[in-house]
């Protein structure tokens, strides 16, 4: 197990490299859940996420003979570009495996970066098995994203900038996906104040680290979907398994409903981007999963902000959707001229902006001389909205809201 | 006029109720334009904009009995929240007068601060009336967004801590509105450092300050559709026309497309969300508007987050279309059974995503026996949408990319 000189060393030897990212103070949460929170912004790190910490750590102390020969690397993710931009600043040639169905943004992320990107397999686990053949094969050394004590140490520096930076601080909310972040962040924090807690935060689709800790032992958990996707790991490995169970005295799960309100929150209030894994710490606070923090001073590690923007548009669209500032509504109406006209004339009184209209003549469920169009709307809130339902719902049209 | 001492007293007021906003490096934007470009990030300053500080130096010397009395002011915007917050802070009553137009996130924005909110006129200038008319009715005092030295001192705040937070400044790009926050700042770092050269940046839409400056009076422009419209002023006024004068080197314009494509890149790549005003300097740098910059220290003023997010849905979805991640199809292709299960399985090959599928048949300029068939896809870039279109534009298929 490292230990807390490892963090003290690895932050002296990455310190010129990185950004030393702000911690800003957050009223709105604050007032919403009693407590003094802080945000500390990895997402404004290099490349977009903390990843870059440990990466550098690592490449840093490879021997000459492993620098001239390479690094290697699989990722779909924040990984890969932590990696890449390592390996760029160091002078080292990096290859990075990654999955075929990778998006675009992030394999230019990382090709930006001087990395030569492999595309290999349909998920990760056979770009990984890929990296491993291919590091055999070719003497490069493979750089694991969490199983490595440099690794860990690298990104344990956060928990003593958290630890300056915020005054008193009583608790830290960090999320967890193989655990190197939470690993090194909890050794740092726990030995400078041992009284503060540590809480750890999954994806309730993908709860591998807290079942293998109920469990008392390494548990591979199945895959599934979740907006988290930077932290959706099936199995993690001894060395942070050994630190949770040491070092972290709690682990949550949030659902995808909480994350992806999470993300709108940090968007709309704090005016920060994040992913899914990202805005996990602070979705376990806001959602009410953490138990006595009145009045404390909480800090939430808020470890990335690399979503995709077509992915971001549709959490703003449902997002908006829940809030009633989007409406969609069916409307069977007669089938008859002026009809369209009439429905248009008292949503603009009401100040209502359209935003689309769909009206089908053939839908299977209507009587011959009526027609259904479906509205969908730019409103106000869930008033405003029933104020339009109600001027629209006359004995001659039938309303749905969907 | 004000003097530097007077933004120096500013900052002693009120430094213990605002947040000290951090400046970080941008390395893609440094990248891009040859310069070391910082940022200071005043949209996660309290209320999501800068105007906070002057309105809490002004608040700050009201005499007891102007306090007792209260305050008012007009806005549909920032300076609402600002004066909402301030007056909130220091126990004031404040009125704040706004278009009966403003989105509701902006009114309940100033009313979570406690202020009573008057809904009149269409358009700002009515609302001003409106306030004047109270103001002299009630006693009120009236906080004028940018003429009034208290005002234009706190935001001058700004540059004292953009001079100290960024080493060896050699230029500043501040957004022009009414010019209180650039006459401000203007002063604050000349004086600091007098080779500094200070860069002011309004919409091309709305160049109240240009116009004036360059006709040597202050002159009224037409008022015009605009992104960055917590900028969109007609009429400067004489403090700030003053100021401007004296202390501002350039003003440069920027277009709706570059501020549009400025909010799209500090989304992604810096990960804050913008609004149009505030990024407005970091669009004139972006898009080659400043010249001599090359290797020099440059601040980015970042003045505002405040972005409707139904808007930033719309601004994201031109962005990914611009950048070949959405495309548009429309497809004439024979009315027969098959054709749309073939596109699709052409468009599944290709690895693009569908988001809708209009099918319409009785398009006009379709000949019967053919029907039209619009697509709107996700895409992995131009040359993907390239290569969907040359698989899909067969004999049989009549292809146009909308």
């Amino acid at each position: 197990m490292i230990s807390f000189n490892d963090i003290l060393e690895a932050r002296e030897r990455i310190k010129k490299q990185i950004i030393k990212t702000p911690t800003t103070y957050s009223s709105t949460l604050s007032s919403m859940v009693k407590c003094n929170v802080y945000l500390k912004l990895e997402n404004l790190q290099l490349t977009g996420a903390y990843k870059v910490r440990g990466a550098l750590n690592r490449l840093e102390k490879l021997s000459d003979k492993e620098k001239e020969n390479g690094v290697i690397a699989s990722s779909a993710g924040n990984h890969a570009q932590g990696v890449a931009l390592a390996a760029k600043k160091l002078g080292i040639k990096a290859t990075i495996v990654m999955p075929e169905t990778t998006p675009l943004s992030k394999i230019q992320g990382t090709k930006k970066f001087g990395a030569e990107v492999i595309l290999h397999g349909n998920v990760y686990d056979e770009a990984y098995e890929k990296a491993r053949e291919l590091q055999k094969d070719g003497g490069k050394t493979f750089i694991h994203p969490f199983n490595d004590h440099d690794i860990i140490a690298g990104q344990g520096t956060i928990g003593l900038e958290v630890f300056e930076e915020i005054e008193d601080i009583d608790i830290v909310v960090i999320p967890i996906g193989g655990g190197g972040l939470i690993s090194g962040c909890a050794l740092a924090l726990k030995t400078l104040k041992p009284t503060i807690r540590i809480i750890g935060v999954e994806a309730t689709q993908m709860p591998a680290m807290k079942t293998s800790i109920e469990n008392g032992k390494i548990t591979t958990i199945s895959k599934a979907k979740t907006i988290a996707d930077g932290i959706a790991v099936t199995t993690i490995k001894e060395n942070t398994f050994e630190m949770v169970q040491k070092y972290v005295d709690e682990i949550v799960t949030v659902s995808e409903a909480e994350i992806a309100h999470a993300i709108m929150m940090l968007l709309e209030v704090e005016k920060v981007l994040t992913e899914g894994a990202g805005a996990c710490a602070f979705a376990a606070l806001a959602s009410g999963k953490i138990a006595d923090i009145k009045s404390k001073n909480v800090g939430i590690i808020v470890s990335g902000g690399n979503l995709d923007l077509n992915f971001l548009s549709k959490v703003i669209e449902r997002g908006l959707t829940a809030d009633g500032r989007r409406c969609n509504l069916k409307i069977v109406v007669p089938d008859s001229p002026g009809v369209i006209a009439d429905i248009t004339k008292t949503i603009a009184k009401h100040g209502a902006n359209i935003l689309e209209i769909h009206h089908n003549r053939n839908f299977a469920n209507t009587h011959l001389g009526e027609t259904t169009v479906n509205f969908s709307l730019e409103t106000k809130g869930h008033q405003h909205i029933e104020e339009i339902i109600e001027s629209l719902r006359t004995s001659e049209y039938k309303l749905t809201r969907e």
